[in-house]
């Protein structure tokens, strides 16, 4: 199931003041090129550098101390993974987080920085999970998954109820897709608040899972997909391709050699460090402008960590 | 002679509504490192990507018409000659730019991108001048220095007058010296509107004169400094060394590598672009925590000019 509007609002409730309410930016000179108004919701300001904090910290504050108790548990080596061990410091409790071993160090290091607890595994999704399930039984932590959770979904969703509240008068909200957690919290924020606006979808034509899953109508994946947008690389559920079937305008696909462009647009005109999966949406923009001319677009800067050793450009 | 309060007060409503209102953002994890409260004036923001503007903006738009009539003419290859070149096109008049023959490309390409009308000249200093010399005589063009100048440091000074307006209860004000014009114009701003705020410079220490100076008691220059904070190669004139004897609690300096680890720190945890001259303030609060633990400082960060691809730490 979605979580519904009065989830959202309720988790918009849990995660405030802990929870950066993060600002909007806006670009003269990347307006001309889009030949749009261009607002950009700042998620990589957040806390742990990425909206996904605001999915990890609701489902962390949603268990009970019962619940709590024994930690939370999850397998990734994103964003997902640095802000459930940040959410889960914040409330006291362990956070398991399974990482293939083949993971950078700089992503292992993070992790560890915000407290969570390494466990090592090898590189297949089977491994992953089931190191996740033996750590699950072994210590009674609850798994939290990256999207395909009612939960984590609503807080995701929060991007889209704080935007809003933000910038009221806007035509369109486009966002990264990868397992979809975050679209299909907009669209349903867009549904019950805003049916004006139209919710898009961004990806890269190497990870298009969303974009072929919309086309063909059933739940299509990615196999191993090397774009350098990394936190793009996971494809939808059944869950979140409902709710995106349903509401999403539609899903722009982009090349790797527009997400670099936009990203070093980004970097020095609006002078923000915006990881390669968060300019998406800007390259989306500018790869199809005849969609978005003379709208008012609210585009989800959805983080801001790279490896400032190894830049896409050089 | 220094600009006055009533002068700076005057800038501020001449570039009102074209320079921008830069806002001011805050970082826990700085705040716990430094065991301050840091609050960071985000400069690089600014339009031309640095408080320059300011000045320039200032200098260009109280020019009578008839003097304005024939344009602009400077010396520099850094931030105060493109915001002087966006400044003059503002008021759709020239702007003449002598750069030294081995100024880097990219920063010839920016001023040009700006509409500055490039002149190449020798590198060396009486190059610069007697290039610039001829331009005025040759076209009625006005000199505009890039600090040595009341109209400038007027317009440096309104970040200090926005700075106190949006942070009313700062302890410190910290800028970065090269010129002195900002410096000059924060001192002549806290002097007259909040005397109990101490204003400190940051310099590198092999671009120290600023230092030097203040504790000879008489002006004292650089010599081609070659510090990477390529904005604060300069070295103050009589006019800003006065304001800034009388009037500043002190200048630090610090190494090339606190600048390199201080730009680090800003690009990860604050997810802004900001140049090596700009983070020198903070490096010098990282780098003398004593004189700052547990005040309320306010950073200026001046700028967010930097080549993308050569970064200080490759």
């Amino acid at each position: 199931m979605a979580p519904t509007i009065a989830d959202i609002h309720a988790a918009a409730e849990r995660i405030a003041g802990t929870a950066h309410r993060t600002p909007v930016l806006t670009c003269g000179s990347l307006d001309s090129l889009a030949g749009a108004a261009l607002h950009f919701k700042c998620e990589n300001f957040q806390k742990g550098g990425a909206y996904k904090f605001r999915g990890a910290l609701n489902a962390v504050r949603q268990l009970t101390d019962k619940q709590a108790r024994h930690g939370v548990v999850t397998h990734s080596s994103g964003n997902h993974a640095t802000c459930l061990a940040l959410a889960a410091r914040q409330r006291g409790i362990p956070a398991h987080i399974v990482v293939p071993r083949n993971a950078p160090l700089i992503k292992q290091r993070a992790i560890a920085a915000y407290g969570g607890q390494l466990t090592l595994c090898e590189p297949t999704l089977a491994a992953r999970q089931a190191e996740a399930d033996r750590i699950q039984s072994a210590t009674g932590a609850v798994f939290i998954h990256p999207y395909d959770d009612p939960v984590v979904i609503a807080g995701q969703a929060t991007v889209g109820l704080e935007f809003l509240e933000q910038v009221p008068l806007l035509d369109v909200l486009i966002a990264p897709v990868s397992g979809g957690g975050l679209l299909s919290g907009l669209c349903l924020v867009a549904h019950a608040l805003a049916p004006h606006v139209e919710v898009w979808g961004a990806e890269p034509a190497i990870a298009d899972d969303a974009f072929r899953s919309l086309r063909e109508g059933k739940l299509l994946a990615n196999t191993n997909p090397a774009t350098i947008a990394d936190g793009l690389r996971a494809s939808l559920s059944e869950r979140t391709f409902t709710v995106i079937r349903q509401h999403a305008r539609g899903i722009v696909t982009v090349t790797e050699e527009h997400i670099i462009s936009a990203m070093r647009l980004v970097w020095e005109r609006m002078k923000l460090v915006v990881e390669p999966s968060g300019v998406v949406p800007l390259a989306a923009v500018l790869a199809a402008p005849e969609k978005f001319r003379g709208r008012r677009v609210g585009i989800i800067f959805t983080g801001g960590n790279v490896d400032l050793d190894r830049l896409p450009w050089q």
